[in-house]
């Protein structure tokens, strides 16, 4: 399969349904990604299960906070940078691109180095969702080192981190990340084709080449995508209000803050507050929690079913809310222990979102 | 010449007169170099003017704030590390150690790594005092670039910085410090001995040497040695009293405060009020300053002669305190603009300590 201007387009819009809100707009990158297509053509997409077990492979992505992410365009050159530099010091040539997560601009960035690179780009990733953290990969619970990563800026710094554990790789490269204005490139868990196969999420860009794809199909025949987007996700909704109160800061390299909704329709009357670092974390219905990280909760235009992140939540807007099923792979210990709702300070058991009760 | 116990002693006490309060106590760094020189032998010194023009060089030092440098005790090894790593790097091999600054800790540390690996040491450093900045040292008035350089922390953690300048250089590399934990140490300022003659600070290890002999053979023969340290280094007394006031805080890597010295003796009636960033900065009597950085502000104990860094400050100590001019490197233009008084926050020109007027 080949990535050219639709599935760009596909992508950017169902990699924000899995991304949660985090990743920043698709906006910028799909830029980035559109012209790097349009010079050297199509970029080639690989099954992860058909890699060679020796071959080389990188994760390409941004790091920093949303809210900084959208205001501080990116060059285009700094993840190549961080590419190149991971492989002098290595002495290693990068067979593909890695997609770190589905998320907004994290979607297109290594779509847009591997067209520059005229490299190919592996149909899968280390979240099948979007996380803030660096060490909040599958990879990481494969015993897969995040180090030796480069963080690069617009401005040629460029950083290579040799960490003791993939928890000093997120502490030392978010102080790098701050340091460059809250924004920077990373290349990062440099690993081999037997450990991408055993330790990533597979096929998770074909997937949101289809959310996009149920998207832009409802649209063009005059439905609402959000119950087909809900069927193809095994998902379900869980609120449709209007957002009333949004507090956002950005704060150590993050994105942090919470929405208010007030329900609408079968909802009203009652409260949602959905908190969220980067990505949207915990939701509570009237003070309840009815779905936590890492299971994806996703917030969407109630009209257009396009995903809203969190830097773009705004007060007045319709949306529905829905909660999708995280990939088995967090639901062992080592998954929870990374990205479970005690990870992020909420002192709560995870409860699967199916296992929690409906709603309405 | 050789560096064994005797110069470590010395140096110990030299540097730290030259390090004019920064640097820390340097009885840490000498247990280490104390050790490494025991089991491996004495370490050469070398003279800058007589070293081979491509043989390749790095400084090594600790970075951070003293406060913090007292407390975190180094394991030794860190030094090493981001010396092998930035060797690793380059593809070179370090012909000699170069020491960053006179000072407490920094003008151990290099004596320490040189007898760990068998290496000699260059009789020079980049400051002939201590700064508390990366880019404060006169191979940056020369072009010569801090990065690539590597930071280490005892957890063998190890970041390799290239940045696009010198300042840059230094705000991510004492952002990764205080990441891991307020102290670190580095290796930095790569280059060729060609490079390293223009523009190193030449023979201050062993200027440091005679500061610290000066002090040894004044106590033993029951002299006070303030006054010989005063002639040997072309300075002057610039007050005698005692400490009534210190106000130190560790903040953004470094330790930043203010000592204030009520007058004994010829100052009886007058306040000396000193700044310090890490070294001491600048010295206002009654209101009036009397010196500032470049040129060297140094406390000594009144008694013992006995130099007394910036986190070893108590209240009730009497001290003497002496000005000494800096190296002519840097009352230049760009030295001026390197660690000149405007750099460091205050609006006033600059004058040498020589042209201030006598304050008794």
């Amino acid at each position: 399969m080949k990535i050219g201007l639709q599935e760009i387009e596909d992508i950017a819009l169902g990699a924000a349904v899995l991304g949660t809100g985090g990743g920043g707009d698709p906006y910028i990158g799909k830029l980035l990604a559109i012209d790097a297509v349009e010079k050297n053509g199509d970029v080639e997409l690989i099954d992860p299960q058909k890699v060679n077990d020796h071959d080389f492979f990188v994760c390409i992505a941004a790091m920093g906070a949303p809210t900084v992410i959208v205001e501080k365009i990116p060059s285009g050159s700094e993840a190549v940078l961080a590419l190149k530099e991971l492989e002098k010091y290595l002495n290693k040539k990068v067979s593909a691109i890695v997609p770190i997560e589905q998320g907004g601009l994290n979607s297109q960035i290594p779509i847009a180095v591997a067209a520059k690179l005229n490299l190919p780009m592996v149909d899968c990733d280390g979240m099948g969702r979007a996380f803030p953290e660096v060490q909040m990969v599958t990879f990481h619970l494969y015993g897969i080192s995040a180090t030796p990563m480069v963080v690069c800026d617009e401005r040629k710094n460029s950083v290579l981190i040799k960490a003791c554990d993939n928890l000093w790789a997120e502490r030392l490269a978010r102080a790098v990340t701050v340091q460059m204005g809250g924004s920077a490139f990373t290349a990062s868990f440099p690993m081999e084709g037997f450990q991408l196969k055993q330790a990533c999420i597979p096929n998770s860009v074909t997937l949101s080449i289809k959310i996009g794809k149920t998207i832009r199909e409802a649209r063009s025949k005059g439905f609402n995508p959000i119950e087909s987007l809900v069927k193809l996700l095994s998902g379900k909704i869980i609120f449709r209000g209007k957002i009333v109160d949004v507090i956002r800061r950005t704060q150590a390299g993050f994105t942090r803050g919470e929405v208010k909704l007030e329900g609408l329709e079968e909802h009203s009357g009652r409260t949602l507050v959905i908190d969220f670092q980067n990505e949207n974390l915990i939701a509570k219905l009237n003070g309840k929690i009815i779905a936590t990280v890492p299971d994806l909760i996703t917030i969407l235009d109630t009209e257009t079913g396009t995903p809203i992140t969190t830097e773009g939540l705004k007060y007045g807007q319709r949306v529905t809310v829905i909660g999708i099923p995280c990939n088995e792979k967090w639901r062992t210990k080592k998954g929870l222990e990374t990205v479970g709702p005690r990870y992020f300070g909420y002192n709560v058991e995870y409860v699967p979102l199916e296992q929690v009760g409906d709603v309405n």
